[in-house]
């Protein structure tokens, strides 16, 4: 029996990943589906990078979890690896699932490619709420390309405007991921065009890990919508000892 | 309830896409598979890539079919393209199988490796009937090496020689794929090695497609004969909304 | 009917494969798996690159086997490219399943990423017996990602220091794989980890073969133990005329 501590992208919370917390529970295990700082309904959307990590190592120690199994979707491959880097003696092995591996001093954005960051941009300052929505027809062709129009659509409905600062802001670590003491995975899509093809995240982002495990699967990057059961067997298979 | 139109590649008819029709059909719509001009058993040889466009024009319009998804495979890539091309108003979606993805002003030459122009050329001339076929050790082991023996030699056995001019000429459009307003897939089969590893379909050619839905399926160059189901499927999820 | 001869990898015996040889046999074919020279337990570690090579040579003699499907895995690639050198009319077809392709002059460590020849060199220095283990570690994620803790452990407790001569001795080919008159294919488990992503076993190694038959199968570098079945499935694909 082990604890996995699943940490949403960005535009999602812990919510969308219930139905996959629901099979990693099924299959004897303790899931948990936190909602990171500046996710929530009532957060305020001017919440940075480390404030958005803080939530997640507050939450830990809450509940006083140990050795935990943390799993981190896209952007919560950020949070992830400052948890990791904040409080390292509570976690058994990292996973990332087609997720950014940031070093010290890098941004989300420094890790997307530019038509993104200004894409990105140009949506925040036109909102001028401090936050960034994704347009459906990229949402559709690259981010949920697996699943029926019903499901992009549904799956579409329940997102959040997502704080922008999360992105902008470089993260502060005592080591790099591949220095890092811990077991770590990386669970990759087959089919994620999220990030176009040239600029993929494995192996570009999953070699910045060292020595790592690999998982893949067939699937897009919002596989927790199109089969949320594939998805936790590929978590179960990369965070297993 | 959609229509689907499948344009078949190099040295093939509507006819071998039969039996991936009856799956489409058997899903409740409707499926299409005219053969372009130049691999009729009547058609002269001497057909450019123009004239063979045209003839697939002509069938949308002579059959008023519109809201169509189309597809093309290989070469029936530059075919589409200058369908969508010269009549988008009928044109729902794009759907390109491991096929060629045209600018204007290329041919499918243009995204042929050196050696597979040189070899076409070379049997062309030899052959001295404006036609190109394919010798068997490579439609074996390159095209259709996901078959046992018996697939691959009776599907060979039904190829016809393929107008050389089609390959050799550029295409004319009036904007590039990336920039035409239709929604595009790219299918792509992962064993498909007709092209060079360090040359491939995807991304290589998909990404000129600007934003678009991927889908990916096991499978070589022609599943159409060694897993006709399996790629309908794949067609019908590149192709619905 | 056919003779499939399958040689292991560095660190293995034939022994390790004998449930592949199982499912090989169930299909109806003739399976064996002889032991290279230097991986047998009675066998001195000083054994280099040209004996090991010869030593199957000699087993295809002393059984008197012709038209064979040759098949080998990883370091194995150098001892089945030596055997078909030696004794081409022997044999039907080549199979390489995630396995070294040398052209003549070159040896395993030239195709191996420098970080692994000196960990290599550096545990052969330590062990001072003229041979080389695996760090549990490295076999756990990048050898035998896809298995549980259990298989990987069990499957580690079977293997054996493998002679490193073997790993710095250069080939000597009469012809370059690609040159050579024999059919080819090449078996690329898509979760192999163990040679590093920017260094692949496919592309990288399978093109020097020149015109082959790609197949191509989920799982990592060890499927012999997490998946004979399904590895002897893609090898008697890769293996059928």
């Amino acid at each position: 029996m082990s604890t996995y501590v699943l940490v949403h992208g960005a535009w999602h919370t812990g919510k969308e990943l219930e139905p996959v917390a629901k099979s990693i529970e099924a299959a004897g295990h303790k899931p948990l589906t936190p909602t990171v700082k500046g996710n929530r309904p009532q957060d305020p959307r001017n919440v940075g990078l480390a404030e958005a990590i803080q939530s997640i190592v507050d939450y830990l120690v809450l509940n006083d979890l140990m050795d935990i199994i943390l799993v981190g979707h896209s952007y919560g491959g950020m949070i992830i690896t400052g948890v990791a880097d904040r409080v390292p003696d509570r976690i058994r092995r990292l996973v990332y699932w087609n997720a950014f591996v940031p070093n010290d001093g890098e941004s989300l954005n420094d890790m997307l490619p530019s038509q993104y960051v200004e894409l990105f941009e140009a949506i925040a300052i036109e909102r001028g709420d401090d936050s960034v929505v994704l347009p459906f027809a990229i949402w559709r062709e690259a981010f949920i390309n697996d699943a029926d129009l019903d499901t992009a659509e549904r799956a579409f409905g329940v997102l959040n405007p997502h704080p922008i600062k999360t992105l902008r802001d470089k993260i502060s670590l005592k080591a790099n991921p591949a220095e890092m003491a811990v077991a770590k995975s990386y669970v990759n899509c087959t089919e994620d065009i999220s990030l176009p093809h040239h600029y993929p995240w494995h192996p570009r982002l999953s070699q910045k890990l060292g020595l790592f495990r690999l998982i893949q699967i067939p699937g897009s990057h919002e596989l927790c919508f199109s089969n949320p059961t594939r998805l936790a067997r590929a978590i179960m298979d990369a965070g297993r000892d």
